[in-house]
């Protein structure tokens, strides 16, 4: 049994009464993103995959700009979690110190928050794209992602991210105790598995405004979600050139931006 | 129509066809919560119930430990949001301030993310409780809780955290894009709204270690979840005295920790 689980006791309760069971729960572990020596940030992840998380992340939060800016990662572990050392090339550390230079600069303004916001947006080119997705795609995506998603039949209480090709077959599953977690795992994977140039990707979530900017950000044109988008997901979408397809549901979907990249409707 | 929503074109695509239509999806707005002018958090929230967004997150998060510690509180349209300027006691102040300084003083520190982890998770008195809360109350709360939510009825896409008495019947709900902002709303509400003073919290989400924290900081005794609990959940609220029940369902419940506080069982 892999690590990412923990045993544990608990009393389920039915109307016809009470009962003591061993069960499984999902663990998440503190991982501790360090880029040479600096820990940048510390997420609460499933302990799969860490090596994709690093690069995924490294590259949806455009700390590197390329897979090649990363020369080397070690996992280590710690008393409290796990820490991921990666080594990056100089220009692109120099990027991130920056960067961590104007954030922590400005901690004793009320308003740096909301202009740490606003690089957290940061403007990036329109997603193009020369080729459509069909609407049956997007269903048959939402089927095989249930398929796929091993660690939530077998234990619950995790998010998928999936890479579908134009028929909407799975060809890359990650799963995480936390959704965009599971959605820096899979971009991760796609710069080291072999899969579909054409595609998109269905997350078994909401669709929030950070994992849009992240699918963007690697140039991925369509994101599509089984539950709600919120509005700033919607308005990003909009910007960045990304078609949105939210409420994926057997035998109904819907699409809020760009929605000239499906086929197959009436 | 409240500004927690914002108007949007979407396309239904059905077996039927597809069809074009206006619809609301739920605004996340950002919020600056700050403390006698430092800006301490942004959090990403439906712009409802900010000021008991403000009074719950600072007492569930340990920088009030009363609410009297609350002086005053102004809210602030901004351009990229909303802030929340919070007047807090001396006292109270100069322990934030301490807290932020052992924060930025180890950001060199390949380990400071899971010291701060640590800090984060403060050792707290176990929570007490007198009283039982029967199974059938629970299955109550559950169907009283969807049925409180209305903005989740006519918007989708919230969270919801509600206060519920001994029966399981709902005295307190609010809703929020984030389901740690909707506990942080319930929990500011308590504060100043008329309640029972004994009963339990339920939250239509997964249960995380924060919401375990952050109800056992109030000193409330049991958390019940529609969706899974984490690993560290589970570990928290043993550890805090928190009865936790979690995949609370229709004719079924878990309780995974302190199952001692549930009666009526066979």
């Amino acid at each position: 049994m892999s690590d990412d689980t923990r045993a544990v006791q608990r009393m389920a309760w039915t109307e016809a009464g009470v009962t003591h069971e061993s069960d499984r729960v999902i663990a998440e572990t503190p991982v501790a993103l360090v880029y040479n020596g600096i820990s940048h940030v510390v997420t609460m992840a499933t302990a799969t995959h860490l090596e994709e998380l690093g690069l995924g992340f490294s590259l949806s939060e455009g700390i590197l700009s390329s897979p090649q800016q990363l020369l080397d990662w070690e996992l280590t572990p710690r008393e409290q979690g796990v820490e991921l050392a990666m080594t990056v090339t100089g220009d692109a550390f120099a990027a991130l110190k920056e960067r961590r230079r104007n954030l922590t600069g400005r901690t004793g303004c009320g308003l740096c928050g909301l202009e740490s916001l606003q690089q957290a947006i940061p403007p990036l080119p329109p997603v193009s794209c020369d080729f459509q997705v069909r609407h049956a795609a997007l269903q048959n995506a939402l089927s095989q992602l249930e398929a796929a998603q091993s660690l939530k039949r077998e234990i619950g209480g995790v998010h998928g991210a999936a890479w579908c090709n134009l028929d909407g077959e799975v060809e890359l599953v990650r799963e995480d105790v936390g959704r965009h977690n599971a959605l820096d795992k899979l971009l991760g994977a796609l710069q080291k598995q072999a899969h579909s140039a054409e595609g998109f990707v269905i997350v078994s979530s909401r669709a929030s405004y950070e994992m849009v900017a992240k699918v963007a950000a690697l140039g991925i044109p369509l994101l599509a979600a089984v539950s709600a988008p919120t509005s700033l997901a919607i308005e990003l979408a909009h910007q960045y050139g990304v078609t949105l397809a939210a409420y994926v549901q057997p035998g109904r979907h819907l699409i809020y931006t760009h929605a000239d990249r499906l086929a197959g409707g009436s």
